[in-house]
């Protein structure tokens, strides 16, 4: 479906061709400052055109926002947002085989949409498009200003690996822990266009994509996220775990095929001895802390209070410029291969995507667990 | 929260000792065969105390259906079960230090379900026990029959991993894209109690588990499970995407961080020349398809007809034999060891926990799919 | 479906004779004082066999709280409840005609039943039947428990007419302001079985209703129900204003065939310069105040503090013992008679059922509003 | 919250002086032929400044579909639509009174979402502006256009009462039956512009609006809507009987106080022999129908395929010109007059909203229907 969240809920709009994108976010805190400068920032991150690896369109990608603000604060009413779309008209994307609308692409949404739906758009990826995620993005933004207020909740992707060429992430490596405990946005995106902060490994990234573009053909990767500053007690078990509602909403961006928080698939190769996380008070701040955090922040579905970390694993992007065999839907083999220039690399645009997600998932849970500490003023002192 | 599914929905209640533990079902189809007896089975399968290798404790877990059937036929309306606790005393889990309670165990829930309720079940883990999933098998167990009768639709787990022993799951390897096409329940679980269909593979799990069970200590490890004969177009876009609401189901079951569906975190390290699945279609059934299935039967978001398969990493059990340092509530250093026996590792009964909730988001996904392709019949051929 | 609420959720399963009818409640505040005594009153109140006027199966209807307390207090997990059925043999209805089961009995629901189902409960109403509402009941017991702790919030539900017989509940009489101000359920209950408060038109109404017993014939009614000491701000704008919520809940009571808040239908008739509830502030309290409320409470669908008071019609019960002309569902005519004795009247029983829905809305619709007004400190605030 | 339905979904934004009010459509059946022309008339039809009788105020009101089509047919995918809004402007709605703000409107909004939300739009009505209905009288002509194909549902609403001059609405009156088996939208729009079909009850209406509008004053009224050519079997027990539904929607509209179905009100005054409706077999269509219909075609919250008729009361509009006694915020007492023009009465208006809230709920239940029939081809044969 197109709506996301229980309390904090974002539904979206919008396919690649179409007059707009947006989208409805619904149950902001009345009173928020709120302007589209507020939001604009992260829509110009994800926005494509940003450097020689990255596809050369130009999207202006500017948000208006519809409702739901007066004089620059929050109604609590929903927040209607558009971005107008430039590029209105349909098969932009045709194909050099003449038949071309006869060729599912590989591993795009061509055959499952018209499958499911007996219908597709003409051309582009409709909805699977990644226009569809400025709606989030614009969400997100909204979303991260809240937590923000809250407690100064930071949430900051960057970019691990492309293809074979990968950061350490190792959840014991303690220069992996403090990276996470420092990375800024500005430092992301300071590292230059690859967004991944160790620079060694970015050049070697960045030399990677462009032998992928060259090449015509395309590379995946890894981002990888680290929240800091969260509230202790936020998740819902037993189905709304905070790990399942991340999990869910990464999945949902398009081309992921993975997800890990904490220790992750490392974390299913060792010993509990070792992956246990033991407490401790920190004589400085009095938090109960975990001298470890293989958890990931999430314990039994709840945030500890530590840093909530996990990966997203991205596939090649589909469309690539090289020639493919294939079938069209007659069953007949061909050979298809996109006309145009593609993105061979999508990882570095997916950050504030990643980053949007994480933020709507916190947000949603944020408001759920108040809803129930709103209670104890009065249940459990009553019962005390 | 405790409710799973849109149309297809389970809702859960109970602890590990309370009186009972059990479920609502409700959108069960009317008029399907059902009793006990179709659900037994897999409760069966999750039971502890089933090898040397599992906590040896004697939990028979007999379901009883308390609605929603007559005459062994269901009715369409919920379907109520209840699983009797036969452990109802708190105190069961009481740690060796003298001031048990006033240690939260290490990477168990104990902090968090605290910090989150202001209160926690006084001993055991409370609903972040095991026992929490028998709901989530028994209602699995009737989505599961739905999906049999729907399309012959086969769903089978097994352990991939245990700690550093793996099988090879490389999307590219032929050997295990063979295993998916054919393994089937019995022969995992033939194969011994580590449910590893690979003999020599397995033989390492046991005695690593067997190590880790003499250390006091425990091991993580990673189901792999495969669905077979699935529907072509489930799946919602696109916060629904099949992916999401799989990983969303994955990673609410306890002990999970990490899951990877199709090519996974592998794919994310490929050239997407290799990693398209070109299309083709079968002389023989004329069913059109993919040659090879990196994206592991999910294409933007909807199935594409061909085997689902995804992994889902589970860290090492939380509770272990072996003393731990860590602190109390009031942050003085300690040690905390569990008193009695523990399973040193839980995927093998894992297995019919991911398969029950692998099946509860594929029947949630044929009925909402069903409802949109109701409409063909009079919209799209009305308007052809 | 069989769930209801946002935030505060009950799920309920069973019919007329299954082995139990119970519900899940999730979203319970932890903490809170519960044990059966909190809910089998209610559950009492609902009970037949309680005079003459109501049908005399003796249903003992004891519930058994199966999880989500621990000495006797809530965790925040879901509560499981259960009440076994005493008689759980099928074909108790069985009609005087031969082939009973081919008469589909007239306003009743074993047409629709079974239209939509495909198959229906053999007997008994199945999932129709009234003691679907026990679980409703349970769950409304609890939410009124919180309510209460909140801020006092007193509902109470009484019967304002049988058939023509009628309190007068014309919005602008004095009196019925006062009652509504004043009625409590001890006042409900010592009016007599027929739990209307005006003794004179008790009378009535019971003689009304022997008479209809004396002719095997039954008679519809109304319930009028306030809610006192509701905070401010409850409802959410647009589709959930309160009022939707509460007629929502009203109308989902089996027999219900209308809904009226504050002035109802006679504010349809009124001008507007009537009509409008001038504000005032209470010189005593210091509350802003209307000085008339024809609202009923609600403004914009949202409470304003005053009280909240609806009326639900009811219709006659279609089980009747005299003989009806009707078609079994070969099209063939005949006369239909139930076996037995029957509910002549089933409007006094209505009561908790009443109170319970409306707690169920206003609990949810105050932890919704709660999760809003935590973020006024750290929003509100910060923009001030 | 801003979000109706389960399957087929609305969500709206939009306040009264913003930039544009509009919603999103979820749940769309692909293939389905549809531009603005198919929104239009329904949103002129809702256009205040349509005759003497409403405000002068000139509203175009002209859609423009965003996204989920193209050439003219849906894909499946959500449909985005906007109005935009032409008066942007703050402060339309400045009182006489100089400290206008402090007065928050009698019966109005003003003051529950002030409380509420702790800011609300500085003029107008804001989200509670009936201008929030325009999103949902674009859905709705969404989901008629469905219900029409499907099987000619027709959706008819009329003016039945406005102040106490009132149609005869008995539902035992053969003449009353007889309109709602016949009545159309042309005929109800023909009538004039206070839409109530009985010409002279019309008569008598109109002057009554006009003697109020001179009066500076208002007045209510209700608003009578069958449904007809609905399939059997629509509706979700137990908590989403298709009553409950329609209630929701109908109390959800602005201005309702009360909804009634089938018999009502007056049901309640009824014995259950005269109010039963005994079947028989149509012998020209073989359809399976009752004699009467006191039911208003719903039986244990589940469509029997007669009529669906109900009524809903709408109180007097609160904005009145004449003077009016009340206090501001600090408690003072004063005299408020709405400056301009304003609707005497709303009902005509209504009639459009009337049937987009039904159309939206009964496209909802029949997906969720097909959802479960579509299940008996290999569920109930596999078991037959």
């Amino acid at each position: 479906m197109s709506t996301f969240g229980k309390i904090f809920k974002v539904t979206t709009y919008g396919e690649s061709h179409c007059k707009s994108v947006g989208c409805i976010v619904d149950g902001v805190p009345p009173g928020l400052d709120l302007t589209e400068a507020d939001i604009q920032p992260q829509l110009t991150r994800r926005r494509p055109g940003q450097s020689k690896l990255s596809t050369p369109r130009n999207e202006a990608d500017q948000v208006i926002i519809q409702s739901g603000t007066e004089f620059g604060k929050t109604l609590g009413t929903p927040i209607g947002m558009i971005v107008n779309n430039k590029d209105q008209r349909p098969h932009d994307y045709t194909e050099t085989n003449k038949d071309s609308d006869g060729f599912p692409r590989p591993s795009h949404a061509d055959y499952t949409y018209l499958s499911k739906y007996g219908i597709k758009a003409s051309s582009g990826g409709g909805r699977s498009s990644a226009r569809e995620t400025i709606g989030r993005v614009a969400a997100g933004a909204i979303a991260e200003k809240v937590l923000k207020l809250k407690s100064n909740v930071e949430i900051v992707a960057f970019v691990s690996a492309v293809g074979p060429v990968s950061m350490n992430r190792d959840p014991s490596d303690p220069k992996f822990i403090e990276l996470l405990n420092t990375i800024t946005r500005d430092q992301v995106d300071e590292s230059g266009p690859i967004r991944c902060p160790d620079s060694e490994t970015a050049a070697k990234m960045t030399k990677l994509v462009e032998e992928h573009r060259d090449a015509k053909d395309s590379v995946g990767g890894v981002v990888t996220c680290v929240v800091r500053n969260i509230p202790v007690g936020l998740g819902e078990p037993v189905f709304d775990k905070l790990e399942a509602s991340i999990a869910h909403a990464m999945l949902s961006i398009p081309a992921t095929k993975g997800f890990e928080i904490g220790s992750g698939f490392t974390g299913a190769t060792m010993s509990g001895s070792k992956h246990n996380d033991p407490f401790y008070k920190d004589p400085e701040t009095g938090k109960f802390r975990t001298t470890t955090n293989y958890s990931g922040g999430i314990q039994g579905g709840i945030t500890n209070g530590e840093n909530i970390y996990f990966s997203v694993a991205f596939k090649p992007p589909a469309t690539i410029s090289q020639e493919q065999k294939t079938a069209n839907y007659k069953g007949e083999e061909g050979v298809l291969a996109a006309r145009g220039r593609h993105d061979p690399n999508v990882v570095p645009r997916a950050i504030p995507i990643v980053e949007a997600m994480a933020a709507l998932v916190l947000a949603d849970a944020l408001l759920i667990q108040a809803a129930r500490e709103s209670t104890f003023s009065y249940i459990q002192k009553s019962s005390a």
